[in-house]
């Protein structure tokens, strides 16, 4: 195992206070799974049934608690999530579907709920069987100091490779009343199986109907976890979910998202979950530039995205990044490689403010010294317009350093 | 510039003697195009018109040399190609177009052709315009010392971030002639659009009707230059052609690529091709490592191409192979995130001979310390049985090392 990375130079400088909210508490403790001197279990403890919401990995090799997490989804009820770390119960067969149930089964008992109330994720290392005991003979120990205030506590309970714990509030009118949205995730790359894997929490005190909470993350989700990614590579764990404890005073229950009294929450909910996102990558293995594409004029907004993901994930765009070179001659090369439709005399490539290419040729102005200057900075914009159409999408990167090269390949030779 | 880097290790011990094939001759010069100090124009010369068949990049946003080929390769009939390196003619809008245009006019009239039966390629840095005169002024001299022995002169002409020149060749039995097939190509990254590009050339004395030499080039291509990823980038320029010249004596004319009496130059062509391949692979960017990844028991062949490439690109699988790390986790996260059917609990995972992974499991007898050694070879292979059908494919590619981080980075910072 790899020894604790320093502190990613693109951390935040401070961390949010995060507010309670009402209706979830949460413990954490060191249950040994895997890691030792660290706390490795956390669990978010609901006081009355929650609506959840989730959105999952797309893999076809998902984790065991990943297929339990989605088959119970459709209850749309939580009373209680546990994560462990340094375990991912993936590729485990039925022995981790197994360990899975049991922990459910020993939870539900616990605090007088269903097995299906129970949800949970495993993050770690891929293949290993995880002992369902380290988990369950701290259950009742989680139920009895489970706290409101805990949350920072859980965020780093689940950490792996991270360098920091990820954390984001927000507290939004919602009609009459006010409620409180907080999130946690983590990340680490996007995603190394082997030690991390993308997972990302979010509590709200405001009482919605499963649907809509489902809705409102499914839309968030495109604009902020499934527009950032590390190294496109895709765990088989990933999982973000939502609890609505409906525990605040005043706030109306939501039935349909797009109800006009939401609006306020669903923009908190958007900005939150980009939030958490770039704080994923902000912490990705090795990086040292946090990278925003931009694409306009392209064809469709599916398209757009395609090609922002393929700039994005060019490990060629990623590496001139790293070497802090002004390199567009690689942009249009990922351009066009995306598979969309462009054409080239019509492809402008802007870094920053600077437009480095027009009309399929470098720019007239185009100095390098500015480019270079530019490309010093920790945060980067590189925007591709193809001027075909209307269709725009932003993703998020970091470049890729030998550092992650270093992180990943262990060079135990 | 990149200083030039040191010979891979994993290129070839011994280099093979091109025999000579006939009717067509070979020239270089140092023109001056961006390198100092070395050739950088290479043509070649067919005395009467060759056979021409090709296959381009599918990048959305070509060079000006790879629209001009696609356009005239309808004819069928090369008199000439001109390769130039230094500059890759790409992203140069109108202005590279007419570059292309004034070299195939000038070089037509003195070779006492039309300009479509000249063949162009250009590699090198994206986006400067290349100025034709560099070329135009030395064609004269190319003419005058077009050498039938000269093919190993063309292939380091035609190297950019190279460390050695690619040969192949091939002497095989042709109805009651015999025929010889040589190929050069070049790589580096597949592909670094900045300094590099896959190229390969293959002339034969066989005398081919177009579309069955096409037909031929088409299918082997699949299981050869498009079995290949170094880093998953397509360049601008990607560019593999064949000529047929028919000089050989008493090979018969061969109408249709079915035809039983080409049944040999077809299994020739097959290996030729695939040989120049693995050349390209084993010069990728910063490689320590040749890897082999077969794909097994998919739906269909399409499926196990598409899971050995995510296998094959996947930065994660790279690095590891780098560290000589057995994680077959990670191989299982590139089958799941390749979107093709997949089934956890079926799938076994090999490193040669050792099976690792079997039926959604750690395999029971698996020997970390025997799958460490066996990472420890130049050459690796890798095998993912999804056991629910019968598709199999065969992609290589090599490791991601931090070399190729500091190769494309240049971390001028």
């Amino acid at each position: 195992m790899a020894a604790p990375a320093p502190l990613s130079p693109l951390a935040p400088k401070t961390y949010p206070t995060l507010p309670e909210v009402a209706g979830v508490r949460f413990a954490t403790v060191a249950a040994g799974v895997r890691y030792a001197g660290r706390t490795d279990v956390m669990m978010a403890l609901f006081d009355r049934p929650a609506t959840v919401a989730g959105v999952y990995t797309r893999s076809k090799c998902p984790s065991a608690p990943v297929d339990w997490c989605r088959e119970h989804l459709k209850g749309g009820k939580a009373r209680a999530l546990i994560v462990n770390s340094g375990n991912a119960n993936a590729f485990t067969g039925g022995v981790g579907a197994a360990a899975v149930a049991h922990v459910a089964e020993a939870a539900a008992k616990a605090v007088g709920a269903a097995p299906g109330e129970i949800f949970m994720a495993s993050t770690g290392v891929i293949g290993e069987p995880l002992e369902a005991s380290r988990i369950t003979r701290v259950i009742d120990a989680l139920i009895a100091e489970a706290r409101e205030d805990a949350l920072p506590a859980a965020a780093k309970a689940i950490m792996t490779t991270d360098t920091y714990p990820k954390m984001a509030t927000a507290r939004v009118k919602l009609g009459e009343g006010e409620v409180v949205i907080n999130g946690i995730a983590k990340g680490a790359g996007m995603i190394a199986p082997d030690m991390a894997t993308m997972l990302a929490y979010v509590f709200t005190d405001a009482s919605m109907a499963p649907a809509a909470l489902q809705a409102m993350l499914s839309k968030s989700v495109e604009r902020s976890f499934n527009a950032i990614t590390v190294d496109s590579d895709t765990s088989t764990s990933d999982t973000l979910m939502i609890f609505a404890t409906g525990a605040a005073e005043r706030a109306p229950h939501i039935e349909d998202a797009a109800d006009p009294r939401a609006a306020e929450f669903r923009r908190a909910l958007d900005k939150l979950l980009r939030n958490l996102a770039h704080q994923v990558v902000r912490d990705g293995e090795g990086a040292r530039k946090f990278i925003t594409i931009n694409v306009e004029g392209a064809a469709t907004r599916k398209a757009a995205k395609r090609v922002a993901l393929s700039i994005a994930n060019s490990p060629l765009v990623k590496t001139a990044c790293a070497g802090e070179d002004a390199n567009w001659g690689r942009v249009v090369m990922a351009v066009g490689k995306a598979g969309e439709k462009a054409e080239r005399d019509k492809l402008d490539i802007y870094f920053g403010k600077i437009r480095v290419a027009h009309a399929g040729l470098r720019d007239g102005s185009y100095e390098e010294a500015a480019a270079s200057a530019y490309m010093k900075r920790d945060s980067i914009e590189i925007t591709a317009n193809l001027n075909i159409g209307r269709g725009r999408a932003t993703v998020w990167t970091c470049d890729l350093t030998k550092e992650y090269v270093i992180i990943n390949g262990d060079y135990r030779s």
